[in-house]
């Protein structure tokens, strides 16, 4: 294991290159548009796989975009670790806000700048490069499984079912995943909770067609006016969700374990001065840390209608639109909550209006028992690598399928991350630090070292 | 004068012709991209003038879109019409709501649709060839003078300064207009009042970049969502704008006038059914008459933010954008109403935000004296041709450059305009009822008749 970083450094070069023509396809799961660039995606990474030494590497078709699946087992008594990565990405939107193309990869400052260099193209591929480590030095401890999949962008619907289809194939003893942010570098980090979450699409009517602002302006409900008084009673003073029931599922969080989540090194001055900001928002009575980890929260993604190109255009308009979501807590479910919000913004609309509310996806909470075999391998690999234990955190994001596959196989997921907050993922100039890049790729053969026994 | 009708049986098939072909020319103003059709809407403008029978016509380059002016003067002895229109249409957007090209004209039910077909070019048009039947016969009574503009659906800056360095070009005894709409074609109208309007552009900034919607979501003020909370606190539940100081200027209007525009057959039932609404909304303790001629609104006509196209991006906006207009009354100064406004918002945003308010346009509100010789030649010119009185109406729509030649010029301006509200001017599907438009072109002639003396 020790020669990790002599492969480090003797390859450097060639695992950029090879990571950088990665980042360079497209993929896009949200735009339907997009699906020779997916499907080069899934390629490539299968070409990856089998290159690093699977015995196996397959693409396999769904109803949505394709999956990727991979093997090598070594040993049928030997534990089994299914790795969980995905090779979609958001949306590059807005352009005009990347300082150099999101699908051209750039070193700048040290960090690898691109849309997907961090989510979650780079951090997968430190798997696939770790696994190529291993297989050459012939030193793979442990039988490894590989799912990748191009829809956790958008809500892993095809993967869930798949997952239900293939419990055989997918059978495995811990899932690893490195999807998530460290504290900082200097701070290895667990991710031990992740949020839930339900995201809805909303179009409101109101009269039947755009009218005149001036012939009908003063005698007629604005439906974007109308919207906009809907969301903002969504939150009350107190930064609390106004939704009736909301709060009923959500796990009460004892005094000792909210003090241990806020005894991780975290500079709030410093969350908010990243982002330029003084102060935050948010629910009050919660720390930073807490408003993120256990308190779930409800956004705005989009919002839209009328006239919104150049120009003045004295319209009123007849519907408006928004994409609006909650991050969920334990034990809150996106479907019993996406019932909640429906009926409550029922009854909140003008007589005359009606309103579509669409349950675009969503995900359950996930949390791992701080004491477990499965953390103890990554807590040893950090240890081996940065030369400190790593801190336990509950992330404020989501990745669903990670719910789902403790449903469905069984089987807990360790939230390796090796990400940054700055690094601007879901927005422009996402990018990926080279440092964060290896020494995530030195840590994870170690976690199977550890795991192993 | 009686000829009119004659006229009209002749030449139906030409006159329809030819204002097609003006129609069929994109001349939206508000596009920066579209001078070649902005410069063909005034050139065939001018032709068409020169054919109709001017001395002169011309087109006049301004800082922004060309002015089209043109005179025929019989006696300087005798008072001077000046006609005044617009070439330019709002934008067709959105294109997907229209049931044929918005740039095509087509009569269907007995109807012209297409962007334009009312407000203004067939309105405008009507002039035109109302000038050219009197030419013709050698009975034009006035002398007469055409000022035509491209940027009445824009703010008319150009004419507002033309005006202002050409009032002898333009010196007239009165002014007419038709950019406005009947009650039906049952109740001709004359508009004796128009509300002013504030057009703003506003950008709320919070965060330097757009965040990931469960890395910061609860700990974060939205900029989509304080956006909202700010629209949605312009009014109250009263229905009152909440800018402090925006009704100081509000003309109280007496209890008698109030009774007199609420007598004119208007139903309101049948007003909201026509947009498929069994009640509207609004400013409480007024009718919709009331809130539509001589009371202030606000209406947003855009808004946008975040993640607008297809697919679900968990994204927090790093900014958010809405367009929002008021309508004015007398004697609401849009820049004084744009002072108090851009205060207000000041004030109310979170300590770490910014906001940055463009003023994109405005215009002062007009009256017209009920009892004055320009409007008694109307009603004169409607009973002639109606068989009954015109009623007064206060429109709620706004012409901005109608006050600019009163303050400029020194003279009123008659707004006979012969559209409907159900036209919809601004919206898709546009049209123009034939029936309106050849009732329009033969009343024209008898108000030259009834002014003369």
């Amino acid at each position: 294991m020790d020669k990790i970083k002599d492969f480090i450094n003797t390859n450097k070069e060639r695992i950029l290159n090879e990571l950088f023509d990665f980042i360079r396809i497209p993929s896009v799961s949200a735009k339907p548009e997009n699906k020779s660039a997916m499907y080069d995606a899934a390629q490539y990474l299968k070409n990856a796989i089998l290159s690093a030494g699977a015995e196996r590497a397959e693409i396999l078709e769904t109803a949505g975009w394709p999956l990727v699946y991979g093997e090598k087992i070594i040993d049928a008594s030997k534990p089994t670790v299914l790795v969980y990565g995905h090779y979609d990405v958001q949306p590059e939107e807005p352009l005009e806000l990347w300082n150099s193309p999101p699908f051209e990869p750039e070193i700048r400052d040290g960090k690898i700048y691109a849309r997907g260099a961090d989510d979650d193209k780079g951090q997968l591929f430190m798997h696939v490069k770790a696994f190529e480590f291993m297989v050459q030095q012939n030193i793979l401890p442990c039988n490894v499984k590989f799912i990748f999949e191009g829809e956790e962008e958008i809500g892993s619907e095809s993967l869930e079912r798949f997952c239900k289809q293939h419990k055989e194939l997918l059978k495995a003893d811990v899932i690893l995943v490195s999807d998530t942010s460290m504290i900082s570098l200097d701070v290895p980090t667990i991710t031990t909770g992740l949020r839930g979450l339900a995201y809805f699409e909303i179009t409101l009517k109101g009269q039947s067609r755009d009218l005149h602002s001036g012939l009908f302006g003063g005698a007629v409900i604005n439906p974007v006016n109308e919207l906009s008084r809907l969301i903002a009673g969504l939150i009350d003073a107190e930064g609390k969700v106004t939704i009736p029931g909301f709060y009923n599922s959500v796990q009460t969080v004892s005094a000792e374990e909210r003090k241990l989540l806020n005894s991780v090194p975290f500079d709030e001055k410093k969350f908010y001065a990243g982002i330029n900001l003084k102060n935050g928002g948010g629910e009050k009575g919660f720390t930073v840390i807490e408003r993120l980890g256990i308190r779930p929260s409800l956004d705005v993604n989009g919002i839209w209608g009328g006239h919104i190109s150049q120009g003045a255009k004295t319209v009123l308009p007849a519907e408006a639109h928004a994409k609006i979501s909650m991050r969920l807590v334990p034990d809150q479910h996106p479907e019993e909550i996406a019932k909640l919000f429906k009926d409550y913004l029922q009854k909140q609309i003008p007589e005359d209006f009606t309103i579509e509310i669409e349950y675009l996806h969503g995900g359950t909470p996930y949390v791992l028992p701080f004491y477990s075999l499965e953390l103890e391998a990554a807590v040893n690999a950090c240890q081996k690598t940065f030369g400190k234990k790593p801190v336990p955190v509950r992330s404020g994001g989501s990745i669903p399928v990670i719910s789902v596959f403790e449903q469905v196989l069984g089987i807990k997921a360790v939230l390796m991350g090796f990400g940054l907050e700055s690094d601007a993922i879901h927005a422009p100039n996402e990018n990926y630090p080279l440092d964060n890049f290896f020494k995530g790729l030195e840590t994870i053969p170690w976690f199977y070292h550890f795991y192993k026994k």
